[in-house]
C-alpha cells in the first residue's frame, strides 16, 4: 500500500479512536496480553528465523539480544500489558472548568494527540510497548521497526490488528506497519496527515529525523550525563552514586559521562573513586588539575565534554565552584539528567533551579531518569525537547487536549460596548462527562 | 550584531530568567507600564513617523490603523501590562510530586522554555504583550515586528531593555529586537539556542516558517470554523448565534466561514437568516441543496469549503445528518473553532466528542475562542497545533516543566536483582519550594 493511504487510514482511524471508552481499550489490550501467551511457541519459531538472518548477516552481539524474544521476554510483555490496563486512561480527563459568565462553561478536557509515527529500533518488544500506550491513549499509530526485526514485527502487528478490530469499536487501521526506510521518508512529509513523529534509536537516527521533518518530532537526542561531588558532599555518599551512575549500565542514556569534582575535595575524593573504577576497566580522562592527581590516566580533550560515550569511559574535570559546575553542565551537555552530590540545601536548590535539565537529582543517581521508576509504568522514550513533554515520557506525553465550551445562547456582541455584559471568570470544580457518548 | 551572537546571548540571558523571582518580574512589568505612560508623547511622535511613512506607502487603510498608537491604544497597552503583573506567575509551580521510595521524592514543576522567537504582524502594541508575556514566564526572546513599525518597535524596545536591565536581576538582552527578512531565515536554523518559534500573522508567512524552521513552531494556520445548525436547535438562538459568529467581526480567524444545516430544518431557517445576512450585504454561496431554498445565491465549489474568507462572505451546505455534519468539519475545517446549535444533550455531546478542533462549542458564537475571553488576561496566539499548546494561548503555553529527584544517596542497583528494594510510588501533597534560591 502507498504510504499516503496508510496515512489516511490512520487519520481516519484516529477520529474513531478518540470516542472509544475506557473499558473497550482495556479489553483489547488484555485481548492481546492472553494472544500473545497462547502463540508465543510460533512468535518465538517466527523471531527465531529473524535471529538467524541476523546472525548470517552477522549483527552485533548486543543487537542479537536485544532482538531475541526469550520466554523471560514474553512474559514481561504480558506483564507490561496487563498493569498497562491497570493504569488510569488518560483521555477524558478534565484539566480545568471555569465559569465564563452565567450559563456559559468552559472545560480543558484531554484527549488523543491523533495519529502518531513511531520509529524505533530491533527491540520487537518496543513495538507492543508503542502500539499499547497508542492504543491506550486513543491515537492511531503507524510504526516502523528496524529491519533486523522485520518478520517478528510483521508478525506481531498482525496479531494486534486481529485483537483489536474484534472489539468492533477500535478499527483495525488505527494500527499499522510501513517497512522500509524510503517510506519513512515519505511519512515525515504527510504533516497534513500525521501529527507527531517519536523516534526511539540512534542520535544519528533522530538527528536525521528532526533534519527532514514537517511534522513535530518528539525525541531524544543524547544523554550526555553528569554527577556534580560538591565540596560540602558525604564523600561515600559520592563513591556510591558515581559508581552506580557510570557503572550499572553504561550503555544507556541516563547513564554518567562527565565527573565533576570541586577543587576543596578532589585531593581526597578523586583516588578513592578512581581506584573503584579502575577495578572496573573503566578509562578515565581528565583536565589538567585531574592529572595532577590522578597522573596515570589520559587526558580530556574539549571533544570529552561533548561525547557520550555509552561505554566504559569517564571523563572528569575540576570545578573551582558550584556556578562553574552549573556552567559546565549547561554548556556541554545535553540537557537531558545531571545531580548534584552535597549536604548543603541552599547548593542543591541553586544547582536544581539553575540547571536546565530534564531532570535533576540531589543525592541520587542519574540512573533513576526513567518512566518505570518514576511510576509511569510503560515509558515511550525519555525526550529532550522542552516542548510538550520533557524527560521520560508516559501515556500523558501522548495526549493533547480541547476546549469545550457549553452555552445557552450567548453571543460575543453582547459582551461588547455600552451595556456590556461582564464575564465572571470563576473556577468551578466540574468534570466533563464526556463517558455518556464513548460507545 | 550578527543573527548568531544575538541567538547565544539570548541563551545566556534566558538561563539567568529562569531564576528571576515572581516579585522582581512583577515590579519591571509595571515600570515598563509607568515609563510607557510618561514618555507617551515622544513615542506617538515617533510612531507618526512610521504612520508617515507607511501612507506615502500606500499602506491598506486597515493596516495603517493597527499601526497607530492613539491615545487609546496606549491606554490599554498600560492597563493590559498592570493586569500582566496581576496574574499567577506560571514559573516554579509543583504539577505533581510523588514519593518514589522512602526518602526518594519527584517533583514535576513547571519552568520557563527558554529562547522564543516571536514573529508578529505591523501592530507595535504586539511588540509590548509579547515581550512582557515573555518576561512573566521567565523566558528571553527575540522579537520581528512588521517593517512599517520599525521606529516604533526600535523605540519600545529600547525603552524595555533600559526598564528591564534596572532590575540588575533581569538581563537587558533577555529581549532584543531583529530587522530583516533575512534574519530570521537565519534564525529559523539556530536550533541550538531558540527553543521555540511563534508566528503571528498571515498562514503565508506561518508556512513559510513552518517549512523553514529547524525549531519547533507554534502557531495558527488558518480559521475555517463552522457552526451546524442541528434539527434539534432553536431556531430563533441559530440565528443570533449564527450572525454574531458571521458579522460580530468577519476579519478575524474566529469568525464562522461555513455554515452547515441540517436537513429537516432547512426550509423553514435558511430563508430567515439569508434575509438577516442579505441586509448586512454578506455574500452567500451554497450547495445544490441550499441553491434550492435559496435560489439566488451563488454556487459554492469545492474550494469553498476550504477557504477562510476573513470577508463578507458565506458558504452553507445542507447535510443529512448529525454524522455528516461531523465529517464535513473533520475534513475541511482547520481544527480551529467549531460549534454546534441544538437542544439534543446527545447530540451536542456527540460533536464535542468527536469534533477535532482546539475549540468546540454548543449552543454558542465561535467568536468566543479567544484568550481574553477564556479569562487568560493576555493571549500570544490561537495554536491550530495539538502538540504543546493548543487553541488560545496564555501564559501557561510559554512554560515547560523540569522533574526535581530528591535522594539521600539512593543508586539503581539497589532496586535490581535479588533482594531488590521496591518503588513505592505513593502520590503526595508536597510542594517544591524554589523561592528560596530565587533572588
Amino acid at each position: 500500500m502507498k504510504i499516503l493511504e496508510i496515512a489516511k487510514r490512520a487519520r481516519s482511524a484516529a477520529l474513531k479512536m478518540s470516542n472509544v471508552s475506557t473499558d473497550k481499550k482495556n479489553q483489547a489490550i488484555l485481548e492481546i496480553a492472553k494472544e500473545i501467551n497462547k502463540v508465543r511457541l510460533k512468535l518465538q519459531e517466527i523471531n527465531e528465523s529473524d535471529v538467524n538472518v541476523a546472525t548470517k548477516n552477522r549483527l552485533q552481539a548486543s543487537l542479537l539480544k536485544r532482538l531475541k524474544l526469550s520466554d523471560s521476554k514474553i512474559d514481561d510483555i504480558i506483564k507490561g500489558l496487563e498493569s498497562l490496563a491497570d493504569l488510569e486512561d488518560p483521555v477524558g480527563k478534565t484539566l480545568y472548568s471555569i465559569e465564563m459568565d452565567q450559563g456559559l462553561e468552559l472545560f480543558k478536557v484531554s484527549c488523543p494527540i491523533g495519529v502518531i509515527g513511531a520509529i524505533f529500533e530491533s527491540r520487537p518488544d518496543a513495538l507492543v510497548q508503542i502500539s499499547s500506550l497508542c492504543l491506550k491513549s486513543g491515537n492511531a499509530v503507524i510504526l516502523k521497526g528496524g529491519s533486523e526485526a522485520k518478520r517478528t514485527n510483521q508478525f506481531l502487528s498482525e496479531l494486534i490488528r486481529e485483537k483489536i478490530s474484534q472489539s468492533s469499536v477500535i478499527p483495525k487501521d488505527s494500527i499499522q506497519l510501513i517497512d522500509t526506510r524510503a517510506d519513512v521518508k515519505k511519512l515525515l512529509e504527510l504533516d497534513e496527515y500525521v501529527d507527531l513523529i517519536i523516534p526511539r534509536g540512534s542520535s544519528s537516527l533522530v538527528k536525521f529525523i528532526k533534519d527532514n521533518s514537517k511534522i513535530p518530532v518528539l525525541g531524544h537526542t543524547e544523554g550526555i550525563c553528569h554527577e556534580y561531588v560538591d565540596k560540602d558532599a558525604d564523600l561515600n555518599m559520592a563513591i556510591e552514586i558515581c559508581y552506580d551512575a557510570k557503572i550499572q549500565y553504561p550503555a544507556v542514556c541516563n547513564a554518567m559521562e562527565t565527573l565533576l569534582v570541586h577543587k576543596d575535595i578532589a585531593k581526597q575524593f578523586l583516588p578513592m573513586i578512581a581506584k573503584k573504577y579502575e577495578a572496573e576497566k573503566i578509562e578515565l580522562r581528565g583536565d589538567t588539575k585531574t592529572r595532577k592527581i590522578l597522573p596515570k590516566i589520559k587526558k580530556a580533550s574539549e571533544k570529552d565534554w561533548r561525547t557520550e560515550y555509552l561505554d566504559l569511559i569517564l571523563s572528569i574535570k575540576i570545578v573551582e565552584s558550584l556556578q562553574e559546575a552549573i556552567d559546565h553542565i549547561n554548556y556541554y551537555g545535553s540537557h537531558h539528567t545531571d545531580g548534584i552530590i552535597t549536604n548543603n540545601e541552599d547548593s542543591a536548590r541553586k544547582f536544581l533551579n539553575e540547571v536546565d535539565s530534564a531532570v535533576v537529582l540531589h543525592n541520587a543517581s542519574t540512573r533513576f531518569s526513567d518512566g518505570y521508576r518514576f511510576g509511569f509504568g510503560a515509558e515511550v522514550g525519555i525526550s529532550t525537547e522542552k516542548i510538550h513533554a520533557r524527560g521520560p515520557m508516559g501515556l500523558d506525553g501522548l495526549v493533547s487536549y480541547k476546549y469545550i465550551i457549553k452555552g445557552n445562547g450567548q453571543i460575543v456582541s453582547s459582551y461588547m460596548g455600552k451595556n456590556a455584559k461582564q464575564f465572571t471568570h470563576k473556577s468551578q470544580n466540574k468534570i466533563w462527562n464526556s463517558a455518556a457518548m464513548r460507545d
